[in-house]
């Protein structure tokens, strides 16, 4: 995902986590009253504006396309089902206690997520995003991503204390840059008396040490890095029990009798002084609507937007992407392996292999088994979800042996192209739309730094929030 | 503790995991019968040594000097009293739910006493040991590991990339090696265009980013490596509710009823036929004997060991350690900081703060306030409980500002060194003792490539098993 939005030019940004949510007592002292809000989707960025302008007292309705809430947060339980654009149905046959965060599964303790989850009081627990255990698997080869570290840095600072003490830097640094600099290499790369690198206890590995060309030649950037990333680094967080729990507090704060779900928009109609949104046997008059629709889905939605703004929310990059969770009788990465959660990148496509955060130890476990976006994910879409899962399944042999199908009891396929009222993963580059046009506001992880970051859908739902609440200040 | 063991040559090795415990089958099929073992020590080794031979069917009894059992895993509850030598007492005022984990507090994924907490039905979750968001503090400034990571990343990277075009390595590497260096370094490094570090998203700091002689000038190798060590890399676990746990489900298996606490070993005597151990008011007979006491301890008990073993035992050198828990009733680091678990590395004599891996978001939370090893330990040991806490406060204030003083709650300090009967907190350089002398066997952490973790005693204990029951099924 972070190679995808890197090459799209987008840096995960930091979050402002102070945030006034607006208070009934607003509007009793300014001798107004709440006004109607109309939300249209009922996923993080619609339940988070539901949510907040709750707390100061509107009246407030939400209209989800889909029969179920979440947009892309999506847990999946035994006997959930899952119809795909085009009808393919799969029945989850997961065990009791097994569940799979099909849409977003991690939280970077400086999202604003984390607020959230405190203030509705989810439990967190860590997520292991990155595990010196696990593997890079490049070229065929399954290596322990602590030996190919370490076997990195090692040669990254031999070559650079043998180019220092050649003198080669020595335009660029002092003397007492040189000297800081060897002792830093000394550690970094675990290096000899001599500044070579003969490996170290980091590797972890008593096999042949390989030689630079070799180490080298893995041609592994993105996996040795991956996990510096601002949103990738250690430690991350998972709700307990399931990413739904956040959407679970949401809607229980909200009340499940303010959503309407089965509810696509047919038309938005801002006639001036109200909103209309029209569906299918009946209709939402509000005083102001927030569509937190995908960009692309809301471009198709008849409305009052002007041209302008509707042409540019098609035209952004829709992302496909997907998951494949599998469910095993034995957790055979921690009993074999010694893997206890964590990520294995590969340079096939199915991407990565996760291994779950939770339940250690425990007899059942589900990997995903691949996590795909862009072009991975458009191969496997387009396969049915057995073809999906044989193709994973051989992928994964590639890593893990013969093993990774045995104990394999259940596995569950997401496209995210696929899925009704969603059909994308992630929208990129429509950072510039306007955030609201006349009644109409705009919401949704896209228009932040944090695009597909449930602390984007919560940060766009603030912004969105703040404007209405300062508009409806003035306006009666 | 790394630094330490660095120092004196001691590499963490990795653990095979796989044992068979002796089993009543071994004796019936022999038409021999278990034998009586006497144990001294409750701590990790001695406890394992009599839940292993238990499985057999062996006569087993721990004869444990302190009142408590455990050793030096030991966690405290509010009301735990710790009473130095010398004296001095520590009542903890801990309120419900906090817990210290005063001695081991982490667990790696490759270690065998993963092995024994699934066995032994002990819940783990994640002990967070390094987040790149907590600081590394040296020479009067906070800087978050992430950022003086990227910094120190970036110009490696620059300055290696550098020298690479200059010609300076042609020497060294080919065309293609250059051609994948560089490629890996500009990720590396998260270079621009021109391969020069002009900072990043992974930094996550929106300040000035410091010039290389700055970066250089931090002189922080060890802040900025030791989570790659083998023992140390994440991620890493921690029983739910407390390290001792582990202490509790072993006695549970073993049986209260076969250890007699407040115990001392006064005399060790091999017959040749027999063990006989005092202690004050009674003696334990058996056929065999394993102590398990810190090797510097029991070179003081008389006993029949050839002195040659037992001056060698007197030889090792001693590490004093220390820990103090912080109680706090506000999770200001969570709140204030986004700082959720994992290590502040600090060039002050506290050496580091840790910050609690559970209860995220709870009310209270206890952190680390330090954790010595060495001389800081015992400049700390040499002080009072109070003046420990003064010392620790007015150094992490130097971390965290005056919020460190506030919503302190309560505290207990730590010194391994005054803690009777184990006085130390790692006997080092005795690895080529002998595992045995008659039918004495001697087990600990310190007789493995694992000083001072659970698993070297594990480890022990099943050597010191198999020895005993390889020679049990011989004699008779």
């Amino acid at each position: 995902m972070l190679a995808a939005m890197g090459a799209l030019g987008l840096v995960p940004s930091s979050q402002a986590r102070t945030f006034t949510a607006p208070q009934p007592g607003d509007f009793t002292l300014t001798g107004r009253s709440p006004k109607r809000v109309v939300i249209l989707g009922a996923g993080i960025a619609g339940l988070a504006v539901a949510y907040e302008l709750l707390k100061a007292g509107y009246d407030v309705t939400i209209l989800e396309a889909a029969k179920k809430v979440g947009g892309r947060n999506l847990t999946i339980r035994g006997g959930d089902e899952i119809t795909e654009i085009g009808g393919v149905t799969q029945r989850a046959a997961f065990r009791d206690g097994t569940y799979f965060n099909a849409g977003p599964a991690r939280i970077a303790q400086w999202m604003i997520t984390m607020d959230y989850c405190r203030e509705l009081g989810v439990p967190l627990e860590i997520f292991v995003n990155s595990n010196a255990d696990a593997y890079v698997h490049t070229s065929g080869k399954s290596i322990r991503l602590r030996t190919a570290r370490a076997d990195t840095q090692g040669y990254l600072s031999e070559l650079l204390a043998k180019a220092t003490n050649q003198g080669a830097l020595d335009a660029d640094l002092t003397a007492a840059d040189k000297t800081d600099l060897l002792d830093l290499l000394r550690e970094f790369g675990q290096l000899g008396e001599q500044l070579t690198y003969d490996g170290g206890e980091r590797r972890a590995d008593t096999g042949p040490i390989p030689s630079v060309s070799e180490v080298l030649g893995y041609r592994i950037p993105y996996a040795l890095t991956w996990d510096l990333a601002h949103d990738q680094a250690m430690p991350m967080f998972q709700p307990v029990g399931g990413m739904d729990r956040i959407v679970d507090a949401l809607v229980a704060n909200v009340g499940r009798h303010r959503i309407r779900t089965g509810t696509p928009a047919t038309k938005i109609t801002d006639t001036g002084r109200e909103v209309v949104v029209e569906y299918q046997n009946g209709a939402a008059r509000a005083d102001y609507c927030v569509a937190t629709l995908p960009p692309h889905v809301l471009a198709r939605v008849p409305s009052t937007l002007p041209p302008g703004i509707v042409s540019r929310l098609g035209q952004g990059f829709v992302l496909a992407g997907g998951k494949l969770g599998l469910e095993y009788g034995r957790r055979w990465w921690e009993l074999d392996e010694n893997i206890y959660g964590g990520t294995s990148e590969t340079d096939l496509d199915i991407g990565r292999i996760w291994y779950p955060s939770h339940g250690f130890h425990e007899r059942r476990g589900l990997l995903v088994g691949y996590y795909t976006v862009a072009d991975p994910a458009a191969v496997y879409d387009a396969l049915s979800p057995a073809a999906r899962l044989d193709r994973a399944l051989r992928a994964g042999e590639q890593v893990h042996g013969p093993r990774y199908r045995k104990d394999l009891l259940s596995a569950v396929s997401m496209s995210w192209a696929k899925r009704p009222h969603v059909e994308g993963m992630m929208n990129v580059g429509l950072q510039g739309v306007p955030q609201a046009h006349g009644r109409v506001y705009l919401a949704g992880d896209w228009m932040t730094g944090l695009v597909a970051w449930q602390a984007g859908a919560f940060e766009s739902a603030r912004k969105a929030v703040l404007s209405i609440h300062e508009r409806a200040l003035k306006e009666n």
